[in-house]
């Protein structure tokens, strides 16, 4: 891990903590949600009972499910004060920057922490979660120009939260395809995002804080940021019989091709496997291959090429496909990652609850690499 | 570090990154700001001259300093949709939760981030240190139900600041003391709010955005947030004469004394005693001395108990005392961890930028505790 300069950068393979949340395989490619393969989650299971299990640790009875599934629906609803937030936003604004600030006003009605009332942790984070939807749909149907569209209590998480977005029901095979993808995107240990919630919550701030620069995270092009840069990517190659040359002028050209390699996976990632099938199947009964056929021929050359030289570790990883699923499903490419976030909320926040019995601020150390005493020069005197 | 866990809990004396902006050396209690110790610039410059000095690693001359004076000053006013941001909040909102939307709303016109443009990156970090100053102001007098106060170009930060709070001059005296707190808070190596600001950045997310997410640490109290929490336990404790018999109690019953303890420090922490060498030269001049009484008996109570005991390597630390200071200035307790951030933000501007001539997203490992291989039980076979 530690290099020559006696520390591992980006902290890569530094264990930051312990947790039982999830577990990226990385060598076999293999991701579990407390012990249970996302395949298995993913056709076996929904989102909400994911989030169920993700945050209680358990999988929800019929009983449990249906308090559960109420309590997300009460919850949908958002508070005016976080509404005027949304609205203050200039439509030209990154949506991610709108969530953001509108996740911090969730906080607005937040108690200060009490790390031992962990039941009413969980609530809270049901509120955001729940919350959460609502905000991204809401964001994006602003900056289009749209009405608000009111939850509707009728339909799932993934229903609901795509009828919010257009206006109108998605047919049942869409709705499970974005399910599907919830489901893929919930958990993935000490992500970047991840951990930055683990830091904010750490110093005991309070969730709706810690979950805002969560999004912070998420939003960088090296993290979740990426399956909006993977369909800019496409866009800008054109056509499917450019992919091949694009790839080997990127590679060529040392440029990073988004939706590529990743920090603990050595293989393919297994929700990038995931989507594609599903993708695969979407596509078929669709008119507009185009962006597909590009993709899956970049995807095609990266590793072939890759498998060629030393760096075949690097492998497509969870944001090469998403988009072109959510494309194919007509969202806009910019609303991408907040639907990453959409998901992956209930990650960050069962980790901080999981993190809360047990806490300590992190707070690293640093190695010093300035100079040790400079003289302090008078104004008259300075250069 | 590690203990039997396998890792550094909390990555206590975990090497994070290389960094020359400052150090903490906890044994002597001793900070530097790029060499120079943290009480000569506090004797001999300006909070403007050390923000410089942290950005561009220089002192600044004459000429250096008016050009960075004028822009600080043209990025005084809040753009309308932060004002629209802030305008959102109810009156019983904490203002931190409010300055993290505020700081997210900078982001709305923000471009994405391009790490080779070092002097975009360093002029645009200075327009949100400029702005956050307004931004917390405008705050507080919105809470307070007070029309905001539009900046004066003719005064420094810190003068122009408690006037922006105050709503009128500050007197030469308080406005000096305020520019020295302002500069012994202006930075602390990697400290939570600082690595939240680094691990958030380090996924090339917006400037604005990270410097959002490590306003959310800062909050907590376990680190900035600690200082209206030692004001609530002076004013909880109620009066001199209490004060160490609560000390005696707080002991007994392990109960955390806020202002109190440190990662790094071993001893006093150095701002600590310059905070209070002011503090005591300001109350000499004020008729209400109970507060700083109170303070200063648990101090010394704390101090001579726990020299006794194995937890001797606990010191009163910036928190302690700096609540005390800005009470004295006649500003509420609610308002000390977003004047923390007032100084704080050319910190984690400072180490953005350094970060980003050689950054890599930071992604640790986790130790995965759970079961391995738990059975998928359909729902109606759960328990
Ligand atoms: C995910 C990512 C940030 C992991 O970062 P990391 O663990 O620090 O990996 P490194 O940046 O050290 O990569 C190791 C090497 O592979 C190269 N590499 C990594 N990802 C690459 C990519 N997507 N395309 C081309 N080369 C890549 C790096 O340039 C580096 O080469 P070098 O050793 O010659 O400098 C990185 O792979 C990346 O930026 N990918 C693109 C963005 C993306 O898809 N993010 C989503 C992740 S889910
Ligand atoms: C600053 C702080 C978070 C550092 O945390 P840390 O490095 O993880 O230190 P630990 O919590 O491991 O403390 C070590 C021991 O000292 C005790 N301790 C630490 N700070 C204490 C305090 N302020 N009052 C009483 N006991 C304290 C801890 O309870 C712990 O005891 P244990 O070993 O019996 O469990 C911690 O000292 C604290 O919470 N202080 C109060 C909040 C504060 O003032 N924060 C501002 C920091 S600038």
């Amino acid at each position: 891990m530690a290099d020559e300069s006696g520390f591992s950068k980006g902290l890569a393979g530094v264990v930051a903590d312990a947790t039982s949340v999830s577990q990226v395989q990385g060598e076999v490619g293999r991701l579990i949600y407390r012990g249970i393969s996302i395949e298995e989650l993913a056709e076996k299971s929904t989102y909400e009972e994911c989030v169920y299990f993700s945050l209680y640790g358990k999988l929800p009875n019929q009983n449990e499910l249906n308090k559960f599934n109420a309590e997300m629906k009460a919850n949908r609803v958002l508070p005016k004060t976080v509404e005027a937030v949304i609205a203050a936003a200039p439509r030209s604004a990154h949506p991610m920057s709108i969530l953001q600030a509108a996740v911090a006003a969730m906080g607005f009605d937040e108690n200060p922490v009490n790390l031992k009332n962990e039941e009413h942790n969980i609530h809270n984070a049901i509120k955001i979660i729940s919350q959460l939807a609502t905000a991204v749909a809401r964001i994006s149907r602003e900056r289009r120009g749209l009405a608000a569209v009111a939850p509707n209590p009728e339909l799932s998480h993934a229903e609901n939260f795509l009828y919010m977005l257009n206006g109108s029901k998605p047919n049942k095979e869409e709705a499970h395809i974005f399910d599907v993808a919830l489901i893929l995107h919930l958990d993935h240990d000490f992500n970047a995002s991840t951990f930055a919630a683990r830091v904010v919550a750490s110093t005991e701030a309070k969730l709706s804080l810690s979950i805002s620069a969560a999004i912070g995270a998420l939003s960088g092009p090296l993290h979740g940021g990426a399956n909006e840069k993977v369909l800019e990517m496409a866009d800008a190659i054109g056509a499917p019989e450019n992919a091949k040359a694009w790839v080997a002028n990127a590679l060529a050209t040392k440029a990073k091709v988004m939706g590529f390699g990743h920090r603990v996976y050595r293989t393919m990632d297994p929700r990038a496997k995931v989507l594609r099938g599903m993708l695969e199947k979407l596509v078929a009964t669709k008119k507009e291959k185009d962006t597909y056929e590009t993709l899956r021929i970049v995807h095609d050359s990266m590793i072939e090429e890759l498998s060629k030289t030393s760096k075949d570790y690097i492998w497509p990883n969870v944001d090469f496909w998403s988009g072109a699923l959510y494309r194919l499903m007509d969202i806009e490419s910019i609303d991408f990652t907040p639907i990453f976030a959409v998901s992956r909320v209930a990650g960050w926040s069962s980790h901080i609850i999981e993190m809360w019995r047990d806490n300590r601020i992190y707070r690293p150390a640093a190695k010093y690499v300035g100079p040790a005493d400079v003289k302090y020069v008078d104004m008259k005197n300075r250069k």
